[in-house]
């Protein structure tokens, strides 16, 4: 069952490229180039970069949207057949997630068929919908904090044939909604249960959002209009929830808030809407990991669906995810504008130090643990560096480079011809992390921080994939550098998970002898697997779900911001390619 | 000695206004507000965001630039002095901490009479230095990525009559750099040595930045004009090292390098940059923690200038600090907008919960713990919560509440009559996080994301001031909320450090009873220290210290952002005041 050649199967694998979500529209080709597949047209992403005379872009794959909307809307209908459920689906965009006019309008265009709606949180939110305030009226559920001059606008809104549903969260918001008594208002409410997740701390008693049922009680004493113009019950888990038994446990409670609201004289609810924790995949390997959630948008569904219709009465229930619908549309590819080495190499024509003895009695993995926690003491004992001579920095760092070579080749020789032994290396944590670190640090024309923020603000996992030779074993596990003077810009952890069944030596990379798979397994490697680039060669690097957030985060570190963009739309079967120039400033 | 008042002092210390650097510019007047205090005028902040109509604002002190500026220059001179130091100094401007034309501009004009130079690390950057071009050389380090568009612009400085000095970190670098012969170059060298701190990964040989010796050993075989050309000499310890030793250690290291390189064929280098390790007060109490180190800028030069001139030949020494020198010019300043219950909040007209007599017994702190964990546990076993009626969940509120209230009660009653009980109190994880937990939610009208964006990128500390009635003992501790929909858009720490004694009824906040201070201790509060406005009262709060990276990392979370700046200036003995509207996009 062992197979022994590199193939585009086990490319896909590596590079996370069996998406549920992307489908077959980031795909690769024959010859291992990555595409974009839209109609009968397969787009080489290198070429789309070369032709425009682009070293960093972001592509837009807006039928990705209309793609992802479609899904959502079609999984819910299917199931509500299935649970004879008659509620109806009312679909949102939370705005918050890419408020720029391209998504914005895509969402428009696309939602037109579903009427599919708006959630907004700001003033500046509501001037950029306020484009589409008289092109027919949709649903717009304001969660933002409420002012006059928010009030103002949302005013205009209703009166152009909206609905307009305003979340109240405080007495402050109740005061101002008491002037304005045409408003439907929306009840948004504290749950107890707190998830798991980067966002849990929104849920629970503490979180910043909402009304603790204390309050609410508190309150509709004063404000008795509450009950009759409460027509909508917000409740969220916070976001991007992975674990299956969060979202369940969260899905019965609101379901529960739900039902003793209305048996307790909020009669005029009849909207619910769960927020956004639906995870999105940025793997798509069902771990029930932060990056990869174990559970999906039918199970998702499902169970919603499953627990409204016990009701008498079915809610029309609101679906806000945001990072579902627009991820995927944005992929960023930037240069490999230089490569260094990641740490200490040997200095080759030195007197060369001799290490190979050392090694001559490992039959083992077990034998070689030990010699890894000398040198490891050997690398830290450096306090007496401030009176090193410089040829004995030099040694030091040659007796760290060829240490570190020699393990790893023995690694890799005892591995190949026992592999069962992998499971010593990965279970001793000073030899996994010498065996899954970088040799390589490989610069890239971009900025994390205006490019992908949120890798630096929340640790969140993109998916990388070189944009060529996905058809070649990689060379070398690299982390990625940026071009800001901040050490802070690097990526520096990929996860590997294939599944297909490989021969030992395939699970090292080529070049530098770093373990980079183990079928079957969930690994989490220091660096990405790529390839050492051919003198003269135009090596790109695709990082992948880059379509939620990362726009309205972009931050202007060191002034390199301003990427170009490259917006592919489909049109009547025909690819339109548009192009918009930023006057960036890169490298 | 104990004192029983409330003065200003005691206001000074828990707001973090003895400060060395801020010095008396940013103080309190006799009637509590908080004011800029330029030449003969004492401006409120208060009333300078009334005056314009600003709910939101930065205010920009420029003449706090100027101070540390000089600050830095008059120091070393004088401890050049007491060394008898003949390298001189060169201070440079990195202008990665804050590249907006008023800083620019006023670092140039403020430094005009010390020659300040600049530090560049991208494209964008040279492009807006380069207003300055033709206008009297200074010096420019580059320490980005090299590319031939960069050099282009370099070429220009150069050709104006400043010195360009170029770092090189890879054989790109100097395959790009054999082409320009005319420049001298830098050389960024990786020390061995990591200190802690947020940015500890910067240094180290597997930092992002710079050659380990072995590499640089094996380029010089090929690159023989590295030797000549090299002038300086580049290393930096990352940003903002808190700890006194690792400052000492690491410049113990850097001399070492400068000495072996000079003594091994690099007899060209003549400057040494220590880069911007030169950690800013955020709380200037020296206590050795990330948010207040324990050295200042004597210290730190003294100790530079002991080591450096033991030389014969002492080198130039280029001070590269950036947020020492800008972070204090500018005061975000926002309003409360709402104040919201932090938790749950009893209901008093409900039927009330029977507690009273739980606490009958208690006679000490020690009789407080069992209790606390109990309440503890009764917190976190709501599993069935999905099945609770509405009066369960209100009674569950209303228990978690009352309960709290009636605790923090009497550890207040305790504390009072028997101080020293205190111990007890902090001594014990649940009790500590209860006394010092917060009861209310400010929002202000601002965004973190994009006024501070640090406080939620790396959790930097900023000092908190309420911007009037710092005359009166606070009420309540107060998470601060922002306008975004992001539960990340909050700040929820505190530290306190006051020094003065004071009675023990005085150690607690006025309303809600929670734990602000305990004289000469260092406490980590769950909220800041704030007075509840008065009906009709604009209340707003100041965050002091944001003037570095603050405005490049401005994020555009839920298109909230664009405050609009009040710039203070003073010529000629008047102050200058110039609004900047921004068409901000808050409330």
């Amino acid at each position: 069952m062992n197979r022994e050649e590199w193939d585009i199967n086990v490319a896909k694998e590596l590079w996370g490229l069996n998406h549920s979500i992307r489908g077959s529209i980031i795909a690769v080709d024959e010859e291992g180039y990555l595409v974009i597949s839209l109609g009968e047209q397969k787009i080489r992403v290198k070429n789309l970069l070369e032709k425009h005379g682009f070293d960093v872009a972001y592509i837009r794959v807006l039928p990705l949207i209309e793609r992802t909307m479609r899904t959502v809307y079609e999984t819910f209908t299917e199931l509500a057949k299935v649970h004879d459920f008659k509620g109806g689906l009312q679909p949102v965009f939370p705005m918050k997630v890419n408020p720029i006019e391209v998504v914005i309008d895509a969402i428009w265009r696309y939602g037109e068929k579903y009427r599919w709606g708006f959630n907004t949180g700001s003033l500046g939110e509501l001037e950029l919908l306020s484009k589409y305030l008289e092109k027919g009226g949709r649903i717009l559920i304001y969660d933002g904090v409420v002012s006059d001059s928010v009030m103002k606008i949302l005013v205009r809104f209703k009166g152009n044939g909206w609905r307009v549903i305003i979340d109240v969260e405080s007495e402050h918001d109740l005061d101002i909604l008491s002037k304005y008594p045409e408003f439907e208002i929306g009840l948004r409410i504290k749950p107890l249960f707190r998830p798991g997740g980067k966002w849990a701390h929104s849920a629970g008693l503490e979180g910043k959002f909402g009304l603790t049922v204390n309050t609410l009680v508190k309150l509709r004493e004063e404000y008795k209009w509450i009950e009759e113009r409460s027509r909508l019950l917000h409740i969220h888990p916070g976001s991007q929830i992975y674990k299956w038994s969060d979202i369940e446990a969260f899905i019965n409670e609101a379901y529960n808030i739900f039902t003793q609201l209305q048996s307790h004289g909020f009669t005029s609810i009849e909207i619910v809407d769960l927020g956004g924790g639906l995870a999105y995949p940025y793997l798509d390997t069902r771990n029930g990991t932060i990056e990869s959630p174990d559970y999906g948008l039918i199970e998702y569904f499902n169970h919603i669906l499953k627990v409204f219709s016990r009701l008498e009465k079915h809610p029309t229930l609101v679906y806000e995810g945001g990072r579902y619908i627009v991820s995927a549309h944005r992929i960023l590819v930037a240069k490999v504008v230089d490569i260094r080495p990641y740490s200490t190499e040997q200095a080759q024509s030195l007197r060369s130090v001799r290490v190979e003895d050392f090694l001559s009695n490992v039959r083992s993995i077990d034998d070689l643990k030990k010699l890894v926690n000398e040198y490891k003491k050997y690398i830290h004992k450096s306090k007496q560096v401030h009176q090193y001579t410089l040829e004995e920095r030099e040694l030091a760092e040659d007796v760290i480079s060829k240490v570190r070579d020699e393990l790893l080749a023995k690694i890799y020789e005892l591995v190949r011809n026992k592999p069962s032994q992998i499971e010593s290396v990965i279970n001793d944590p000073l030899l996994y992390k010498l065996v899954t670190s970088p040799s390589k640090r490989y610069i890239l024309n971009f900025s994390i921080f205006a490019d992908i923020p949120d890798s630096v603000l929340v640790n969140q996992y993109f998916q990388v994939v070189p944009a060529q030779r996905l058809n070649e074993k990689p060379d070398v596990l690299a982390v990625l550098g940026d071009l800001t003077c901040d050490s802070m810009g690097e990526i520096n952890e990929y996860i590997s998970h294939v599944k297909t069944p490989l021969e030992a030596s395939d699970w090292f990379t080529k070049m530098d002898l770093r373990l980079m798979l183990i079928p079957g397994r969930r690994l989490k490697l220091g660096g990405v697997p790529l390839h050492l680039p051919i003198k003269g060669e135009n090596y790109y690097i695709a990082i992948l779900d880059t379509g939620a957030y990362q726009d309205p985060l972009a931050m202007k570190h060191n002034l390199i911001y301003g990427a170009p963009e490259i917006i592919l739309d489909e049109k009547n079967g025909e690819v339109e390619v548009k192009i918009i120039e930023k006057n960036g400033k890169y490298l």
